[in-house]
């Protein structure tokens, strides 16, 4: 008993227990592949975070054991991401300049400070916060981010100096520099972006065609980033492009990530928990459609809170390994996935990988041309950016519309925080507005049945004396206000009426606000003279109104069904009209 | 056709059009008695704002008259009210001392500010985001401002000096200057409370015994405070208490209302802003629920979003009139609905009721005892703590309750502005939390029937191979990733499975986010090799999705009804099986 409830927080306990020969073959296989392609990517996502490049490659080392430990993913892969990263860069240029050791704390600060807030937030089982962010907003967000992250790389591939947080600022940047532009980098970093473009593409038709199987053929196409490094290092060296000003990686430290202390001064922490929010949701939910997209193709579940636990856990470790925030990739767990990866320790063998890398390979990166890095990240991130979905959007819904264009907009010309906060912001402003005016209907009787439908849709039988309105939602503090205007206003609209008949068949709930605003209603009517009536009220909604003043004080009564709502009533409108109550005959 | 548009933002045109000389003098009767109660409110709202009393009478002219143009209330009575005048007197405070000149102008650009708001928002059709205000957070933030309002006076009673933004401070501070406490004042200032208690509760049948009509009787005990002024003043006199150290009102300037120009400092707005729009909202949901309850009375109605128009064309009247932040208060609206004003105007001819006292009887007040008017605004205010809600809210749901305490906690200990931000944040919090919890069932059918109820709570027949769950809520992004979990949670559960039918009998509406997740449960399930079926799709829901890739790619079919659907698959099931197919019998 006591360690499946200890595997809910480790699942590792789950999974290690059956560890077999074959699963650490094939989870060997998938570290090898994913190893070589996160070299590359780990050095450039710490570029674009504006980090020393060693501290990507710390970032891909512990995050990932203690991922293996707290996930719930077979198959996702952790460490430093592209949108991530750019967040990063937002935040920590707010605090310092980049090249600064201040500059570094505030990234290693973010990672603690994003480690500990995705902890809380499993352990509060928090994790529907996520659901603030919309599909339309995060793809907003991400298209934005991918169009910010190219361009802040071009300066790379030019070899200028240049800077800017937002999109005008980063234009207006390279224009103003772009008569510096060093032609030997343009042309290497021109090459290396054309030939990582026709390794997405083109590479995988062309190795299948010289003889590899389709598998073996995606696998090779994965280690076209390396090749990349590789054949622009082999140029760096023999064409002496150092001294013709092509800039470097230059000296990388050797050794295991540095243990370090992340910063705990109240004024550094006041400055970055709003980033470091952003940095925790937006990478959780990167990070949580990976891991849902990849268990669903083995049929195997991943469980939200508990990843909150994970990624938690590996921010944490990030921070006190001198790394920065990281979250689930998408590129690499689909390569760990499609290399056969079957447990989680597959993430640790990575590690292992990287650790061995940045103990005995950096020496070799000396060379490596910066602008290779960035048309690294310049393919990678141009794929994020989507035209597609503002067009489907526009056509599906003007609201989601709205958010994403918002989003957009916002990111591009103010930065990546206020992106998201506008995007989040829009979205809930639109849902609460409509929330605010749900559906209501004022309903008459089919002639000849016990139906009742819209009398704006349907010829249906109505009493002058008599309105049934039906109401097509819970009742809740944000909608319970508009019932009462409602209501009032179709009172105001008809001296004659005396009773008034709420159809609650589609209440679900009726929340504290709901009731009060029915209680209001009922006074109001009472001091206008006229009768509040409920037809077809649910078990669990008449559960918890039977206790209430405002069942027990109304002025008429509860029917179980409309029909017989309005027939009763109807009756008695004709029984104490002037006359022979049989005068006008209603029946149909 | 034009004068109907102007109408609608100008309702003194449709008003105005039928004055006769009845509705005039009706109107007028209604001035006086409202005149006569306000002018003690408006000194001792001013008191309970920090502001001089004349501050108070200013704040009760030209914002009359702007509302009779721009209201739609017949018989809201606006100026200063206690909970508006406590949060002026927070706002105004975190920017200077009172009694300085800094302060005044911080209460005039509050007034201004909120003006402004208030009007944008009505323009702009924004009164819906009042109702992020339930029932629960509003009566929580009035009972605690009404501790508060009547803790902070305790010091005027007691004739010492103590200050507190939150009740602890300000308990602490009337703890340590007790010592101090003048006797004359806490006499006076007891007598004067006991007597607006008795005012307000045994006057009434007192004065119905001694012959007066029970209207006549409710008009003249509403003039108590104003007897109670005079009584106080002439004790003043005649016990010389001014030299016993009886604090009191003092010289008042005579004369109309100055013009002033609120501030447009950029660094006062910054300040300023937050509390101006808590102070808008609240003012605005105070005032427009007094005006609803008074238009139902007589079958009238008022529009939102003109009410904000109105108050916002008061504050900004207030604002260039020396006055600080007013709204539609409760008392004074339901004196001059009492005392039978028809019309707007009626507040207008109060407006002049009270410039003619700020010109001739402000001399006549230099001895009216500070005491006086903080048991004014003790007997008021304390009417508003309201012990039963939090006993009902217990009872009635759990999550109100949460919200209705919060507030009253954090306003205790935190002030005001951070107890409204917390109630908001609560429900919206709650709100939240339970619509990304939505209900779905597992369902199958009633043997025997074409019903299909939850497997949950009756007997039905189901098939291993396939599963069936109806969505009981609308499809929005608060939920959508809920859903993916939720019928992912199912497949994962069951490894037999081959077909998922979504039944959408309660889908009301699918935004993006809803269209995306029923996308990726689509991929994710033919992933997994399950086909999916959607049954009795609503005709509005099924228009939008017609047209989308999900309906066009969709691995099953789209069934009307759900029998239909669940036949239709059973059938199917059971002939791809091995040997006989009909080998099972599953017919019930």
């Amino acid at each position: 008993m006591k360690s499946v409830r200890l595997a809910r927080y480790f699942p590792i306990l789950d999974w290690g227990r059956n560890y077999s020969r074959d699963t650490l073959s094939a989870d060997m296989l998938a570290a090898i592949i994913v190893t070589i392609m996160l070299i590359p990517q780990s050095l450039a996502y710490a570029l674009l975070a504006g980090l020393p490049p060693v501290v990507g490659l710390y970032a891909s080392i512990l995050p990932l054991i203690a991922y293996a430990i707290f996930g719930t993913s077979r198959t996702l892969a952790v460490g430093p991401v592209a949108v991530v990263s750019l967040m990063t860069a937002s935040a920590a240029g707010a605090i310092a300049a980049q090249g600064t050791s201040e500059y570094l704390e505030a990234a290693i600060t973010l990672a603690a400070l994003s480690g500990v807030m995705l902890a809380v937030l499993g352990l509060l089982r928090l994790g529907f916060l996520a659901n603030l962010l919309s599909h339309p907003v995060i793809s907003g967000f991400i298209t934005a981010s991918g169009i910010l992250i190219a361009t802040s790389q071009l300066k790379h591939i030019l070899g200028i100096s240049a800077g800017g947080d937002n999109w005008p600022e980063m234009l207006s940047g390279l224009a103003s520099a772009i008569g510096e532009t060093n032609p030997w980098t343009l042309v290497l970093g021109i090459a290396a972006t054309i030939f990582l473009f026709w390794v997405r593409s083109g590479a995988k038709p062309f190795l299948e065609k010289v003889g590899l199987s389709p598998r073996a053929a995606t696998m090779t196409a994965k280690a076209g980033p390396v090749l990349a490094v590789i054949a622009t290092i082999i140029a760096v060296i023999t064409l002496d492009l150092a001294s013709r000003g092509v800039k470097l990686v230059g000296a990388i430290p050797q050794g295991l990530p540095p243990f370090t202390v992340p910063s705990v001064d109240p004024g550094l922490i006041a400055q970055l928990w709003v980033p470091a929010l952003l940095i925790s949701i937006i990478g959780f939910v990167e990070s949580v459609s990976v891991a849902q997209t990849l268990a669903a193709k083995r049929r195997q579940r991943i469980t939200p809170d508990q990843e909150l636990i994970g990624l938690g856990a590996s921010n944490i470790a990030s921070a006190f390994s001198g790394g920065y925030p990281v979250t689930g990739g998408f590129a690499r767990s689909a390569v760990n996935f499609d290399a056969g990866a079957q447990t989680p320790a597959a993430g640790a063998y990575t590690a292992v990988g990287i650790a061995l890398a940045t103990l005995f390979l950096t020496p070799l990166l000396f060379n490596l041309p910066i602008a290779t890095l960035a048309a690294t990240i310049i393919v990678a991130v141009l794929s994020l950016v989507d035209l597609k979905t503002p067009v489907h959007l526009w056509h599906y819904s003007k609201a989601d519309f709205t958010a994403h264009i918002a989003t957009i907009g916002v990111t591009l010309a103010a930065g990546v925080e206020l992106g998201v906060i506008a995007g989040v912001g829009t979205g809930l402003l639109l849902y609460l507005w409509k929330a605010s005016r749900p559906h209501a209907a004022i309903v008459g009787r089919v002639p000849g049945t016990e139906h009742f439908r819209n009398v704006e849709r349907h010829h249906v039988f109505t009493m002058p004396e008599i309105v049934s309105i039906r109401v097509d939602e819970s009742l809740t503090y944000l909608n319970a206000r508009w019932l009462e205007e409602f209501v009032l206003e179709r009172v105001a609209e008809r001296p004659e009426l005396q009773h008034v008949i709420l159809m609650f068949s589609a209440v679900n709930s009726v929340d504290a606000s709901g009731l009060e605003s029915l209680e209001a209603i009922a006074h109001r009517l009472t001091d206008g003279a006229i009768e509040l009536h409920l037809s077809e009220v649910k078990g669990p909604v008449m559960d918890r109104l039977a206790d209430t003043g405002f069942v027990k004080e109304l002025s008429g009564k509860l029917f179980l069904s409309q029909a017989d709502a309005f027939s009763t009533i109807a009756a008695q409108v004709e029984a104490t009209k002037d006359g022979d109550p049989f005068q006008t005959c209603y029946v149909i």
